[in-house]
């Protein structure tokens, strides 16, 4: 059985918005990613997601509250609630979340990434 | 919606082998808990659980393997493997499993927890 250090997978790639598979344990997916820019508004009908910050800022927008989320803090976004995250800088995040949750939830656009390498 | 910051929620609380709830996503809750010390042999029949450590060093031992977590790693034990957390010195780990997860498995003794706190 193989542990998992988070900066290195984090070391093993670059490219923003695409989540890597991690791990995987009951229903979920643990994945990794890095955000750098601002997403595009989405939800997901029926999975919450949780985004852990490892390294640097990110800020989740809601409908109606912004939610500033610093190293070693994370939230959770409920199923069906709209958010949008936006990073100024690199920042480095862990995802919760079920399998079936794709990147862009509702949205189907070019953002979307279908097929999750694992590292 | 608020965020979780994870060094304010282990602030609160110094008991060992006692995990608080601090998130629910899913099936399953967060949990934070300190280790110090060696906990007792146990397994999980249906769950998969997360260590990820925050603080500090983690043993896991399994029947046949070792397992040294540092800061920042983290590992999965499926369902149904046995294991013993050692600690030799405090360490702060976040838990992620199903609900139903009992901290010592299968094992009925004076170390199960039965009501958690959420904090």
């Amino acid at each position: 059985m193989d542990k998992v250090n988070l900066a290195q997978k984090f070391s093993m790639f670059n490219d923003f918005w695409s989540p890597k598979i991690v791990g995987e344990l009951n229903d979920s997916h643990v994945k990794l990613v890095k955000f750098k820019g601002e997403f595009v508004w989405h939800h997901h009908e029926t999975e919450d997601e949780l985004f852990l910050v490892i390294k640097g800022s990110l800020l989740i927008k809601l409908r109606d509250q912004d939610i500033f989320i610093e190293e070693g803090e994370f939230v959770i976004i409920p199923r069906g609630v709209e958010h949008l995250p936006i990073a100024e800088d690199e920042v480095q995040v862990l995802l919760l979340e079920p399998k079936t949750t794709l990147n862009t939830g509702n949205i189907d656009n070019e953002r979307r990434v279908v097929d999750l390498e694992h590292i």
